[in-house]
């Protein structure tokens, strides 16, 4: 077996992102800063990984093939055992790793919210399948609906450091699974102006919402031109096992151009290994045999590496979303896509805890501090879930937005150079003020290289004593509902709405999407 | 100048500690595993930070050195200029760069409890000079007392993941600095048997100190033996200045045999720069400065550079202690210290919040995963502190010790071998179960692999509002009172406390150290 040797791309700490570039003025924080700076394998542990992904991909091959996927990965070089494993020989997978795109553009709705993607450059954003919801006016944990989704979408396109808007919640109220895949685009679509991901279950869904965005976006075609929407395709249902009719929303979403999230969300310890380079080797090999899927179907197929492993804890077998073994898991798989070149996405920030507590803020921070250094293009479920992701809550949303600032801070760095090596100033200040706070050097840096999340309290403790001793959640509950009361986006019009009606069944009332109804 | 290029050492991640290999069944979490997987600066990066430490050193020098200081640095090479700063050769530096002590036990009372320091061997523990508390009773900030020190030390001498006893608060009943520096030391050797850690502000109090000590452990001597004390010594005033009477403490400390932490605590924007790397630059400066002296008395001395950056939040010059740049700050220096060979410590996990809400877990999760990830041996201030390190919190203490947890499997990291890549597993899972959850690996793996917090939740939605929707908050204020009602150490005989009492002013009534006056 020839030994390759990949070598990553240097990197480059506290350069602007292009997105930072198009802004007047550069921020502190934003989307697209280069991470990778963490590393938590060495060059000859991914490799030994990447050998091990190729064996497992060629001799352990996947089970439940769909026919189109059988026939296009044969013709490629490929072949069924008399198990009905399909099987992928090694120069098949080095060839899609070498020539799938490395960087692409994830539209938003408005062109202010496009991601460039490619290249380690970190973005965050929501994401999830939340089927219940932690209500605002009573904090119980209730089912989730189709307009609780708008709620967050509409909060969600306020929040700076929320760069798109992945579905949070399953839309309880919507009749069947078509319903609630047109209601979920939808309802998503009209809250927000972001780049909007989705799950979409069957081909025949992912053409019905094409259809619909066609529409929406100005006839057919337009779509295709500018595929604001993403699918979350859960391919595969781990260990080494494909979905038959999410393949087939795979193949609908290649053909139609949509932007594919090519998602294994395996559990270390029950759907894949408990050794959680296993669970890394798991993971690369199943978001590879999608994108060899999609690759054969699209050479300009803009898809990323799912690489969404979580942590059974073992002593229940309970899912959970908070522990640092997953942050680890994910970081490793970040650095091994990174490794190939290829975008990928993860999960974290999320929390086990019901209740946006010390607990909630600890699981986030860390997990989501290991996923970013290491350099994951797009970092999901970032922001807002709780309860190993059983529920979402508003207030979270809005806290989270500010440690989605601390991030994007954290993965920008330290910016060395001649002025930031400060010799000058230093002198300056020794010899004259002998302080720095009136120096032009902080008065420069004051915006550009300090990040101040608006809901984080820096008050001394007698300041915040008068003003009423409140939590970060106290502060977020204001915000959500000024917010909620007065932004209702209008991008599709009473007209487009009135038709899109007549079309699907849409179960949020029209009245839902306007002020004086709700929020007052 | 000659260019000196000094090459990381190799690090072996998921290798076990020196501690967890002396205990029986090494656990997933522990103290002593090793960090530097997440480096901020590139190697280029470094040494320009390198070059320019030596070009302060050198050509800016520092003020107000003391008599003994000025004689060593001199005769070593150094000089005084007309403006009575003392200026290092870069030789100096270089020289006692390389020949200062790389690794050394810092001693716990109980040998358990040794901490084995260099190597970037992560530590973490608590650290600071909160002049208030929060009431477990009221709720409410108040000055903080003797009695909350011992409590806190106590407490803290069951927490696993607190691997030593840094003082926390200023014990304000204390009449003046003597009783202060005595009460602090007295009462933190009496409620745990960890490696402790106080400042004392002069020379005379650190003999006074080592006299108790001595009488405690056994005659004189025992403490040269055995130092169970660090000083943490404020030698400098940033920017670039002595502190006369504490490198008058810190000479005393060398010249006692006394752990050393050597430390340099600017606050970026105020004194030092507001550009992350000068800061790092000036830390750097600040505290070889220190070791320099150190080394001068004593070449064996077990010092640390106590590289303690914060950062100014511009807007009002406050301090702030959870913020983004101060991780990366420390991190940066963590990593500066791993690229000279040399302990160092920081402070993280901290927080501005007064409360233990999502903010201060944000904080905290964000900032430790970056010092610790960067190999930072030892990490002060990591548990309880709240306000900007103006206060501390009983429950906080038992709550950050499971963030502390998370943080040591994230340094542990991902162990990468033939059984971890787990391809047999999977090959006898995909012919067989379908499933990891009862392989012997996952069996195996359960109690080495993972790390189970205490006060973490992980329950359904349904238990949890069955059992009362605790949050981490409910659960540590439980844990609070029966540790603090049942745990008081008796390393301390009656007889030595009445002898201390005899000697010393003691402001702590005995009753106060004994169960069923207090915390019924």
């Amino acid at each position: 077996m020839a030994k390759r040797v990949r070598r990553p791309r240097r990197k480059v700490h506290g350069e602007w992102s292009p997105e930072q570039m198009n802004s007047t003025k550069p921020k502190a924080v934003g989307p697209g800063f280069v991470g990778g700076q963490y590393k938590p394998l060495t060059d000859r542990e991914m490799e030994r990984i990447h050998h091990t992904v190729l064996d497992v991909m060629e001799n352990l091959g996947f089970a439940q093939a769909i026919p189109s996927m059988v026939e296009l990965v044969t013709a490629a070089g490929g072949w069924m055992d008399d198990k009905g494993r399909l099987h992928y020989p090694r120069g098949l997978v080095e060839e899609v790793i070498d020539k799938a795109p490395k960087h692409f553009i994830m539209p938003g709705w408005d062109s202010k919210h496009d991601l460039e993607i490619g290249g380690q450059r970190v973005h965050t954003g929501t994401g999830g399948a939340a089927p219940e919801f932690i209500d605002f006016e009573t904090g119980k944990y209730r089912a989730s609906y189709t307009t609780d989704l708008y709620d967050i979408a509409r909060l969600c396109d306020t929040l700076d450091n929320i760069h798109y808007f992945w579905r949070t919640n399953v839309c309880r109220d919507a009749p069947n699974m078509r319903d609630n895949d047109i209601n979920t685009v939808y309802a998503s679509i009209a809250g927000t102006t972001k780049h909007v991901g989705a799950s979409l279950v069957i081909g025949d869904y992912v053409y019905d919402v094409v259809e619909m965005l066609d529409y929406l976006m100005g006839g057919e075609g337009s779509f295709r031109k500018k595929p604001v929407l993403s699918i979350s395709c859960c391919h595969v249902v781990p260990p080494l096992r494909f979905a038959e009719e999410s393949c087939d929303a795979l193949e609908a979403a290649a053909r139609t151009g949509m932007c594919i999230t090519l998602l294994s969300a395996p559990q270390a310890g029950a759907t894949s290994p408990a050794a959680l380079a296993g669970t890394i080797v798991q993971s690369m090999c199943e978001t590879l045999a999608g994108l060899i899927f999609v690759h054969l179907i699209d050479k300009n197929a803009r898809a990323n590496l799912g690489t969404w492993p979580f942590v059974s804890d073992l002593r229940t077998g309970a899912m959970c979303a908070g522990a640092p073994e997953l942050g680890l898991i994910v970081a490793g798989c970040s650095q091994m896509a990174g490794y190939y070149g290829l975008p990928n996405s993860c999960a974290a920030g999320m929390t086990d805890s019901k209740v946006p507590d010390e607990q909630a803020g600890m699981e986030r921070g860390n997990t989501l501090t290991l996923a970013a250094t290491a350099g994951a293009d797009l970092i999901m479920e970032s922001a807002g879930m709780h309860a190993s992701l059983m529920a979402t809550n508003l207030e979270s949303f809005v806290i989270n937005n500010d440690n989605l600032g601390n991030i994007s801070r954290s993965v920008r760095g330290i910016e060395v150079n001649d002025d930031t090596l400060s010799y000058d100033v230093m002198e300056r200040v020794i010899h004259g003020a002998g302080h720095f706070l009136g120096s032009d050097q902080t008065i420069e840096r004051m915006e550009t290289d300090f990040y101040y999340g608006p809901m984080t309290d820096r008050q001394p403790p007698s300041t915040w004593e008068q003003v009423g001793e409140k939590t970060i959640q106290d502060r977020a509950r204001e915000r959500v509902r000024q917010t909620l009361s007065q932004h209702y986006p209008s991008h599709i019009s009473d007209a487009q709405d009135a038709e899109i009606r007549k079309r699907y069944n849409i179960v949020m009332p029209r009245e839902n999407m306007k002020p004086s109804r709700r929020w007052k």
